[in-house]
């Protein structure tokens, strides 16, 4: 009998093992976990702050007991320290005992997540200033702001989740300034669908501070956080939270002589297998292939980590699955604007070594005449020559963003613009134009190419 | 210098004439239509008639004044009532003076749409009976319902236009019953997401009589309908609609040689050439062909009439376009329900020669625990051996629907289910769990093939 060893206890090594436990009810499987949680949504964070989610327990998808209940014993508390490849063991310390110990494995799967970055800067550990990538991270600003009751945060980085913070601060009343050093909002957009962010953002009171470095962070005597400082001067802030994405955590497989890619994160194949024998990764702390451009990312999704998980727990147990590559689709959402993007942008596309022209569409989410129809720009990226389809980003309100989901499959399956074109989708005047934004946007940019 | 003639003044014809004229400023392009109008959308006369749409000018893409502007003179009250193919003339009556005269042209567009079917049974054309595909229908009724007041509304035919006027009837609050002769409503559904629907409409209030056969309508003295009569009874109404559908008009085609299909609507190839040398037709009155079924259909749509129309003005003026064919996608709103489906069910699938397995998922719009997550039922439909999607239906609530794009895309560019469920969608919690259902839905089809 086989023994399944899993570090980490977010959602890809979790998913992993419970796919295993389907599929072999005969596997032994362990899963260490250093925190006292498994498998949450880390992206439903900003909504736990904001108060639309009312308990951090609801972004529980799977508890340690529920798990343990289907079959997979999960330790928690209990943080893996070291691996040995050669031995096929790993060394395990009880958090709570700090006694240690090792645990053989046949088979491993590294799960061990990302942390956000933070700037090496004064103060940047001050009270007050909060990443937010794993749950206690959420639950220690979200006491923060129930005892504290700030008036004013800062929030330094223009990405997803900065974006996410800003909206959670502005639900709670609090002014919100964010601080991106890029000169826009959301760097992984075009400069021009990126300025239309920007404007967004300010029409729904969000103070911009773009093309902006943070120095350092002022601090009371007390301790706490008290104003962002920067070159053109102070932003009071009662609160801080970084945005500043995340790094993969790849230090247990980096001393263990596991191949790190360079991107940062841990490098794997197709059937999510490392450098070394019977040990696999899946998450946030690895390499991605990006299909358009053919080179490694490093994209921190749950829906990724859920995808690589499932493919990890079948290759495990006999079965042949592969994670097919990513392009980039993501999408968030800031009031009542949604933003979604896939593919490579402009710049991303000639950085790939395409030659490629671009058209930016300005449509109306549903038929214009019916209620509820708000304008949606969408922009749209193909390959000069051949036509196909490169990109899409979008910018709208109700009912935008998920319309990036068709350009998306489309640039999977490397379709011509001109072909998207004529694609049927469904029409309705509640839920389209005759011709839906998608198909304006590939029908403009066919006729570039 | 070449010569135009465009008969039917509606989307697909207009768009044709637009399209050549942007095409080619010396082109000579004439344009008649029967009735005052042109470029409306047929598909949002339910909400003309609820009231969502004040006005039904609003509903009017371009009106004849705006055409003429535009360099597409069109002669409304005007029709053609005979082509002659070899001598290349039509014929055309003015129909305020009853002159009639024949105009040439070089190349001939038809553009002559469909008609809402009338039942041949006592009292079908009572006063209170409305079948609605013209404007003018939509605009009788909608003065009917100003004047008379009605009360309790039958709707006969349980397909897109029956629920879209069952909706706008409750949204009036007037009592509807939907009859429908077939055991469901929404007959392009399979039987088990049929039964959804009539849950859902149950739900919103509309009294269902399933299975059931009209035999006559019954009027009052004054010749108004008074009530609806099946074989179980008479169900009273002060007025009826009609939603049974459409035929496609080609008694016009017919007459002139023209090949009819199989379906009843003009034949036509993909560059939406008719059996005519030089006549080409589009939108409702043509057949197009199904690309998974490699059949012919009639679906009266204008997102394929505007597509068509466009493919015409193209190769009217020296290019080459052509309408690559459907696959049944098509959407539809009744009060909070939101229905799809695309591609083929289980039954039309067995029908096409395929052997196919179907599984139904259900999950939810959102992330479960971000606010406004509603249930959703996902149906996808795939084909044995080769994994190949074939269909995909949903039902459910605020943000369902669109989803079908995504399967629509998937099925045009014949992906394996397995596929489809690796697919990059976009992901964050206001939109999705971290698999989205269609993920989901493709991903247990898989499991089956």
């Amino acid at each position: 009998m086989s023994r399944l060893v899993v570090v980490g206890g977010d959602a890809a090594g979790m998913t992993a093992a419970a796919t295993a436990r389907r599929r072999d009810r005969n596997l032994e499987i362990v899963a260490f976990e250093r925190s006292a949680h498994t498998s949450y949504s880390a992206c439903g964070l900003p909504y736990f702050i904001s108060g639309l989610v009312a308990d951090a327990a609801d972004l529980i998808a799977r508890s340690p007991a529920e798990h343990r209940a289907l079959g997979v014993p999960v330790q928690t508390r209990h943080e893996v320290i070291a691996i040995d490849v050669e031995a096929k063991r790993v060394r395990v310390r009880d958090l709570d005992t700090a006694d240690e110990r090792d645990e053989p494995f046949d088979v491993l799967v590294i799960g061990t997540g990302a942390t956000p970055v933070r700037p090496e800067l004064p103060g940047a550990q001050a009270a007050g200033v909060f990443g937010i990538q794993t749950i206690e991270d959420g639950i220690a600003l979200h006491d923060w702001i129930e005892r504290e009751h700030p008036r004013q945060a800062v929030v330094v980085g223009g990405g997803y989740i900065g974006l996410e913070m800003a909206e959670a601060m502005k639900h709670l009343d609090v002014d919100v300034t964010l601080i991106e050093r890029h000169d826009q909002p959301m760097g992984t957009l075009d400069p021009d669908m990126g300025e239309l962010v920007a404007d967004a953002l300010r029409g729904i009171g969000i103070s911009l501070r773009l093309g902006t470095d943070v120095s350092s962070f002022a601090t009371r005597p007390d301790g706490r956080v008290r104003a962002v400082v920067t070159a053109e001067g102070e932003i009071p802030a009662d609160v801080v939270v970084l945005g500043l994405g995340v790094r993969p955590n790849v230090e247990l497989a980096r001393h263990a002589g596991i191949t790190i890619g360079d991107r940062g994160g841990i490098r794997v194949d197709g059937a999510m297998r490392t450098s070394a024998a019977d040990v696999y990764a899946a998450g946030d702390c690895v390499e991605s292939w990006h299909r358009l451009s053919g080179r490694h990312v490093v994209v921190a999704l749950g829906t990724h980590a859920n995808k690589q998980g499932r493919v990890v727990g079948i290759n495990v147990t006999g079965g042949e699955a592969s994670f097919p590559g990513v392009i980039g689709t993501a999408v968030t959402k800031v009031c009542a604007y949604e933003v979604a993007r896939t593919g490579l942008g402009e710049r991303e596309a000639a950085d790939a070594g395409f030659d490629a022209v671009a058209v930016r569409v300005d449509s109306t989410t549903r038929a214009g005449y019916y209620p509820g129809s708000t304008p949606i720009t969408v922009k749209m990226v193909a390959e000069r020559g051949t036509g196909r389809l490169l990109g899409a980003q979008i910018i709208g309100q109700e009912g935008a963003a998920k319309r990036i989901d068709v350009a998306a499959t489309a640039i999977w399956n490397e379709m011509r613009a001109a072909d998207v074109a004529m694609l049927d989708l469904a029409y309705a005047p509640p839920y389209s134009p005759v011709w839906d934004p998608v198909l304006v946007g590939a029908r403009k940019v066919a006729e570039l190419v």
